[in-house]
């Protein structure tokens, strides 16, 4: 397959400057492959550069190619490349790693402070023709698996994660918090690490009916009904096990302890825009709970991909909308803006 | 209720003398409660008792009422029961343990040198009108789940405890060795865990065929095919994560190193009958194997019961043959010499 | 030996009432032994419940006997008491557990909602010539150990159960924040945990001593010298794998996300006294930390005990005031007044 | 400083026959470090292929140079070299692994199919004047550690996995069968891990005396000592809770699971000449014992360095030997026939 120079890009040159535009194909270095982008889903970080040019200590100070959920196929692989051929589609997991460091070394590559991450200034991301990625991070799926799915495959890695790091087990309940796309994933991820009982909450009703499709057990509406008395009712009294916030609200938050079963384990995936969050230590002490911040994801993208792969969970649902590259500013705005009808919006490069 | 003096029990008096008649129902303490038995499966291990009268240092040396898979209704409770009332479904957990111990204290207390288990001498059992189990050990079951269900959560507890003990997880391979009801429960217990690839091996078309139903997502016949070939060709030449091995079988456990990934756990279960095994060290050092002898279980009940209410495994599948009390006999006749058709046998008193 | 009907105890009837009165030997039920106390300390929740007559929602309605920091000689055993004999030394553990629950049968013991705690209302505690406990929750403790030092196991079990949620091993660097007795029995318990590296913070000279007889790495005295700084150059920028906050400051604790390691894990010992704690959640997710609730302790007393025997450490350090059962006001007096010099005020009954 | 075209270096040309002669010094890559190599310990692989030519499917078919117990001074700097710069003093843990597959990936780097380990064929060790190593595998050490304690890291190392895959813990007792400079080792990492009680095992007087050095609380002389006894006694019936095997001894293999307390595991981290080890089946699975492999290490050095450095033990008292690379084969020969007198022979190069 002939590789063209250039490539359409969905690229942010500020807040609220995004751009289609016409710009080089990345080079191929000796580990790497070049993806042809099938699929590559809008996420509420995006969204969040878009809004306002940064995330915290990033900012965009150069044009950057958003998008970091993302799949498609190789077509090319560069020199020291052995375990992936053109023509193998694949999933890509956004954040390359140093390999070297001891968050590496010892399982926990998340914290790698070397990480390069797709749209996270300075890293492109993936929102455009082609992308490139070092090859252990291109992660084969089989061919029943759709490249939308398979861009799933990165928000249902937050979910894996954070079910990790809570211990959910077969006889849990697990409570989530927020219904986009992080919080129905995440459902999945839960039910599918055995979780029997799982709660979600809300307040839009498409997103609750979507929670439903994905085999939530309970699904509460928060500005009609009392989620404390909800959980209560439906735990004897004794709370939760797990609770995965991605409300990022923070009453939610500060609210969240009172949820609890002694010894569980809150992970705070969402994060408040104003990030200071007040807890009851009280409370925290006296049931020995965990809370537990939860930063991407790591050893997720196989597991993720068998969940997909093994049919039992329509993740496909999330997905509300498929426009094309072109219209990738329409895309943003319906993420935006279209909160009660849209959930997760899929750009198809 | 009025609960009479005596009632009917299977009571085996020596190797090959099982006798259904009339005993005393047993007293209840002031912890207990009382249960009218409605189901109770015929466990290998009731079998090994009846063709032998006795398991290792256990010897039926007085008549013992056989069985331990067994739920029913409380007729009765004792003076100190607050949890339970009469009229509540349960499934029993058939081992009462000290509470009091190292092991009963950190959690194992399958451990528990006192604990006083159905069916094992000199314990009465609970294939029976009626049976007494202290009440934390009779797990309350909901509506929806039948009493032949609720009986099996006892041999569904050793496939959870076993995926427990070798880190059975989501996106895991898993490779069960045997197929009756211990092998085909673990399947059950292993996909609920996660596991999205789980392998059956064993010589009876019968017991694959269930196990299809049950969900393996491959089932090898090892009297016609090569195992180790298909579970390298399943496995991308890798092996399984974690081995289940019910078979008892010396060549099967032996070989079983060689089928794993590195970093894998195999989990012995049933024991073969000369229970001499030998390993190629070599092997279990250089792919740094775990070798984990798995003994009954502990905390599993609630999980177990939550698995089968879930309604996603139709576990009742690995049942095939329901008898009256009366008829008991005729049950371990069955399970005895029919395992070409019969998997598990539920007696009904 | 002949027990007495009537014994010397400490007894708080309500706030800064305490008397030491004659109060009837509490009765020996069957599991329990009946111990004549020989050394307990004064803690903090004595000094608690002392100077307001209550915490949390435990308050003292009626007169009850103090202390729950005990070891003695066990001069009587009831009638189920095979493990013990009179004669025996003890550490007492003072809680009393279910052994039935869930959180019991899971290895969480000190989640029990039935237990039974030592000078919690209304359960009286052992600063007294007589304390009986359940058998099983009085433990030997070898010639070597002394009264005092056994008494000390149940701050040291504090410690180590917070080294154990918070994964303390070798290779790691544990920040202990508060030097009381807590504190500098947590030094310990990290160290023998295997942390070469123990930083402790405080405001008083002689408890950093004594952290340092107590075999610290590092002592900060925050009120000269800036924690933050100490930390960064003692951990090459990277801070504390393990922070355990002993010291119940709400500044403290909003800061201790950043004197941590990527990944780390924070213990919440000691409570503020308004009890609400505001945690900046940005940081708390970009290093991926846990925050742990520590609620007492569970299987923590024969490593305890071991630790002690050991003779690697000088526990007895902390012990700063030694006193007889009479002078136990004078004891509390020393408690709370005198914190620039004593640290754990011991009453000999 | 300028670095020299050739060094010496003891290279094994086939079995019985190392030379030591001049060879290239090795070229550096980007990435790597070259080390000017202080001290360097015979290890029993080492002895291994010198007396065969060969371990398992590994063959010394070309030249090669042995050692893999290095530390030194670091000479010259690949060029993306930034965490290290000349002078630096270093331990090296000499297996350089990928950091891309699923082992590296998920904190198991010793089971890499890619690694490169020193003085294993086709791989060149570090008993010579220089040595290369990619530079996240040379471990700082500080001042305080000389380069002989530095070498020592690495048998350390393996004591600290095996004590970390058998869960060792304060109040733990730890068996470890075999004196030599593994098991001795091994003795180091428990104790530093927290266990109070160590019992080791061996038939040399001098071992036994040196594991004593180094804190045992038992030594047992198997020649003329009952092992079983001693640990029951030591143990009040109750058996080991981890034993680290490092005999290669293959009746004390068998025998490992009769001397464990129940829920125990054996580490097996010697091989035994024949690989065939026999196991009681019935006594693991009613014990619920873990038999587990041990393959190198992996995460180990930073807290390898920093137990050395804490002064605690004595570990270089098994060192016996101290030669000049000259007197290499000299080294071997008291390695392979002085088991009586010698423990580890120090190569210093």
């Amino acid at each position: 397959m002939t590789i063209p120079k250039t490539m359409k890009a969905a690229v942010l040159h500020a807040a609220h400057d995004l751009r289609v535009e016409e710009v080089r194909v990345p080079a191929l270095g000796p580990e790497d492959v070049l993806v042809r982008v099938r699929a590559c889903g809008i996420c509420a970080s995006d969204v969040h550069y878009y809004e306002t040019g940064a995330i915290g200590r990033y900012v965009v100070n150069a044009p950057m190619i958003v998008g970091h959920e993302a799949a498609g196929e190789v077509v090319a692989v560069g020199e020291q490349v052995a375990s992936l051929q053109p023509g193998a589609r694949v999933a890509i997991e956004p954040g390359v790693t140093c390999g070297r460091c001891r968050y590496c070394k010892s399982g926990r590559y998340n914290l790698c402070p070397q990480v390069e991450f797709y749209a996270t200034p300075p890293v492109h991301g993936a929102m455009a023709e082609y992308a490139v990625i070092r090859a252990d991070f291109a992660h084969p799926i089989p061919d029943t698996v759709s490249y939308e799915q398979a861009a799933l495959v990165e928000p249902i890695s937050v979910g894996i994660h954070a079910a990790r790091l809570t211990d959910v087990q077969p006889g849990k309940t697990v409570l989530v918090l927020g219904a986009g796309p992080i919080g129905l994933l995440a459902v999945v991820a839960a039910r599918h690490a055995g979780a029997e009982q799982v709660i979600i909450s809300d307040v839009y009703p498409k997103r609750l009916e979507t929670a439903e499709r994905l085999g939530v057990t309970a699904a509460v509406n928060v500005r009609t009904d009392d989620l404390a008395a909800a959980v209560s009712r439906l735990t004897d009294g004794e709370g939760a096990d797990a609770l995965l916030d991605t409300s990022g609200n923070r009453s939610a938050l500060e609210n969240a302890p009172s949820l609890m079963r002694r010894g569980g384990a809150i992970a705070v995936i969402g994060l408040p825009e104003n990030d200071a969050v007040t807890y009851r230590m009280n409370t925290v002490v006296d049931k020995e709970l965990a809370i537990q911040g939860v930063f991407r994801y790591a050893n997720t993208y196989p597991a993720g991909i068998r969940l997909v792969a093994s049919g039992q969970y329509p993740v496909e649902a999330v997905i509300t909308d498929y426009l094309p590259l072109d219209r990738t500013n329409e895309g943003f705005d319906v993420a935006m803006h279209q909160k009660d009808r849209a959930i997760k919006v899929m750009i198809l490069p």
